[in-house]
């Protein structure tokens, strides 16, 4: 294992991150009389002190292993990936702390006076889950939410890279059916390639924060929200400035124009490079495609119609009573909201009927498009592992029939249909697990007040990274109230569900590293 | 597809039904004097006119298909079991339906005097699941008792016969790994093979049967006591004779004798053909039958130790104080009745600390062994899933290296590893539809009082056989409660559970009517 590279990799990592928050500093200094905000030093001075701290490392770390052979094998490329997200949230959660630890010095509580609450948020953000210890998210400095909304950013710009361009191409996680479109091998070699496919997704995620920044503008946000939920959008994330999400607004436009980027951030982003290149077909043609917005069209239909003839009451306290407008309105952002892991909120979706809650759980489970920023199983994986499931049912009384299990025109082969069927299970296995601890841990040091639904569909929002679950951790509450053990598994959690699991869960298996 | 044929044999299963309804009518007739029976003639009644007609339509399906061929292909076999097990609960029900309309023809309501209810309380005998819908059981004729509880020792029996005998021997269900050490072919062919293999199980399920009768006699339960809990306790499924279960008898003597034949109508059954040819080596050295008993001990030390410095309320209502003995006593019991899907109870262990009712869960899931008559995913199919993800997980960073996965010394290739991991996928496929379906019908057209904890547990404690959920549906609660609707999906649920689901779920295969 080459370990120097990889620290040396983190370092330049860290560096980023404190680049990234020394310009938000400085962003804020200089725009604060123009665009009317609350100046608060002491969140500029927690930004800073972060950012030179992790000049400072990161710039140590990269300095002194720079000599490092600059060979990035499959097990160098996981073990990176991996401690990118776990080092980055320690690192992204200094900001919060170092503001409270300056803030709130006498009797005055606040959730980032603990560093497990701020490592919570922070790998909430940097895993684009969206769940929050806040439960007065307005209270804290525009600086720090502006932040807090560019994890997700990042994050979210991380998972496509490393998901589209960096492990495909290194043949990690088995065949690579999920590449659908992305570049085929250049002449050039590996590296070349996968900076030019990195290049191309860097290009294509800017556009779409562009167009949505304008469109949100256009439909009447002001402009901070406007770049803060375009970040937290385009990472399926979900984080929020107000405290009743997108609620806050109340807008029918601003409902439309999210719901329209919530659904492009779940699609594949190779789709976006057969856009490019003007292969249209191949788009529409595409399985996973025609399946996620299925999903969307069917999961939005279910809960509009469940929610017939109810109350709803919006995130933001108000009862719109029983009608249709209401019902088609709340009941397609929270669906499109919900299947594409992003989270956010209009309508406080814990008081509807058990069905709708169903499908959304359902949705969750499922998630959004593969090579996209959605968390999830990913619809491809569902697709496959359902037609898995009716193979093996006629196999039990033909097995001397063998009909291949088709993806569109490709066929699944063994191995690929093995990975899928045992991704699932293991998803599931870790929504357990997760669900377990989460109880245990709170019936043994928290107060009480935890019940299973709270404690499931926590475990369920952190592992498929959509944020928002369901009774205490519902679309009004937040994630404060837990234990800091259930808040360290949670977090395991996130990191276990963005990174498609194996890249953290192999880091627990011996045999990772033995060897050479 | 030789329907007739399977008409033919589901006509002889009538008549088998009906003789053993009419023998025990004769026998509570004979004995009623000499045991102090309560004299019921209405009950006495009900079985006879079953018997009676059971008889008719039995020997009339019989008789009028006895020219069919008497070839029993893959298909056939698996619709014949199918049918079996659902036209089998339709007629075991009718003693109860019958009973109730001759007994109560004012305003007392009983249970069986729905027959949705009948059909339920049936079904969840003949698949030794051993849900109730009865809340005074000790109110119901001691001859239905005995019939009630004789539906299971036939499950039991059948259940084992069909999996043990039958299925693998037509190749049903893919690899014959579970059919460990039974006769191989002989030279007289299949159908000699099977009734021979069918011979010898039934032998030794007389002999346990004997043996246990004989042993809770001797531990001081009264005969007819002792008879109908052993033909529950050997089949795994948990039908008492008593409001109070086992607990009624507040006896260690019992409570011993229960769990040691609970654990051995947990085993497969291949073992016992092992034991009669004296090979004991093969026997130990069966890597499930180290496994089971490996959950049973562990699981038992953990639910006991969560119950340290806590007190026991038992089922016949009364409360053992924090102490060392009641825990051990009543752990153990309680694991070793769920974990062999028995369900059996001394103490209502839904009042329990969560580790203890998670650690139920998990081994109501878990589930005894193969060719066992015990439900759940099977002990075997964990284990080689366990063993599956483990080598998944290591093919992501090791693509190249091809580890064959063992069990024992035998190894496990690709098709079996796929349809154990999608079995398993299955079932908990299976959990969440029919959580989902009961939780639904419950809101839709029931008294609104069915929360997520019941209808989840109630489809699992139905779906692995086991009898008692958690909450309503928990240890001295019943399913009597619940809308017919949500019976019909439970009954569904039992036999699927009970069938190894494909059985049935084949049935719903356009596929499998297909073609010759």
């Amino acid at each position: 294992m080459n370990f120097r590279f990889v620290i040396n990799q983190l370092g330049l990592l860290l560096l980023v991150l404190s680049a990234v928050l020394l310009v938000v500093d400085v962003l804020f200094f200089l725009t604060e009389s123009l665009l009317d905000h609350d100046v608060d030093p002491k969140a500029r001075a927690a930004l800073f002190v972060s950012g030179l701290l992790g000049g400072l490392v990161g710039g140590g770390l990269w300095r002194f292993t720079r000599s490092a052979p600059r060979q990035l094998g499959r097990r160098e490329a996981m073990l990176l990936v991996a401690m990118s997200w776990l080092v980055g949230a320690a690192f992204a959660a200094l900001p919060f702390y170092l503001w409270a630890q300056l803030q709130f010095t006498g009797a005055a509580q606040h959730p980032f006076e603990s560093y497990v609450d701020c490592y919570f948020e922070a790998m909430s953000g940097l895993s684009t889950t969206g769940a929050t210890v806040l439960a007065d998210i307005e209270a804290v400095p525009r600086s720090l939410l502006f932040w807090r909304a560019f994890t997700q950013w990042i994050g979210g710009l991380g998972i496509v890279v490393v998901f589209v361009a960096v492990l495909p191409s290194l043949g990690v996680g088995g065949k690579r059916l999920f590449r659908v479109e992305a570049p085929g091998p250049t002449p050039e070699g590996l590296q070349p390639q996968i900076r030019q496919t990195a290049r191309v997704l860097l290009f294509i995620y800017l556009g779409l924060t562009a167009a949505e920044i304008l469109a949100l503008r256009v439909a009447g946000m002001p402009i901070f929200d406007a770049m803060c939920h375009t970040f937290t959008t385009l990472a399926t994330g979900g984080f929020s400035t107000r405290n009743a999400s997108i609620g806050a607004y109340d807008s029918q436009a601003i409902d439309v124009v999210v719901i329209v980027f919530m659904i492009l951030a779940g699609v594949n982003f190779a789709m976006y490079f057969a856009l490019l290149r003007r292969k249209h077909q191949s788009i529409w043609k595409d399985p996973e495609l025609r399946t996620y917005v299925a999903i969307l069209v069917i999961g939005s239909a279910l809960i509009t119609l469940s929610l017939a003839g109810q109350p709803i009451v919006t995130t933001a306290g108000e009862t719109t009573g029983p009608a249709a407008a209401p019902a088609i309105r709340h009941g397609i952002f929270t669906a499109v909201s919900v299947a594409t892991t992003t989270g956010y909120c209009t309508a406080d979706f814990d008081a509807w009927p058990f069905l709708a809650k169903a499908v959304l759980i359902l949705m969750m489970f499922i998630g959004g498009s593969a090579g996209s920023t959605a968390g999830g199983v990913k619809v491809i994986r569902i697709w496959i592992a359902f037609k898995v499931l009716l193979s093996e049912i006629e196999r039990v009384f033909r097995p001397q029939v063998v009909r291949p299990v088709r993806v569109g025109s490709a066929v699944i082969d063994d191995e690929l249909k093995l990975a899928t069927i045992a991704y699932v299970l293991g998803i599931v296995l870790l929504f357990t697990v997760g669900s377990a601890a989460v109880m245990v841990l709170e019936q043994w040091k928290g107060d009480g007040t935890c019940d299973y639904t709270t404690a499931a569909s926590a475990s369920l929002a952190c592992l498929c990274t959509i944020g928002p679950g369901l009774a205490k951790v519902g679309a009004v509450e937040n994630y404060g109230w837990l234990t800091p053990y259930s808040k360290l598994v949670l977090s395991l959690l996130m990191a276990l569900g963005r990174l498609e699991v194996f890249a953290i869960i192999v880091l627990f298996t011996p045999r990772f590293w033995r060897g050479a």
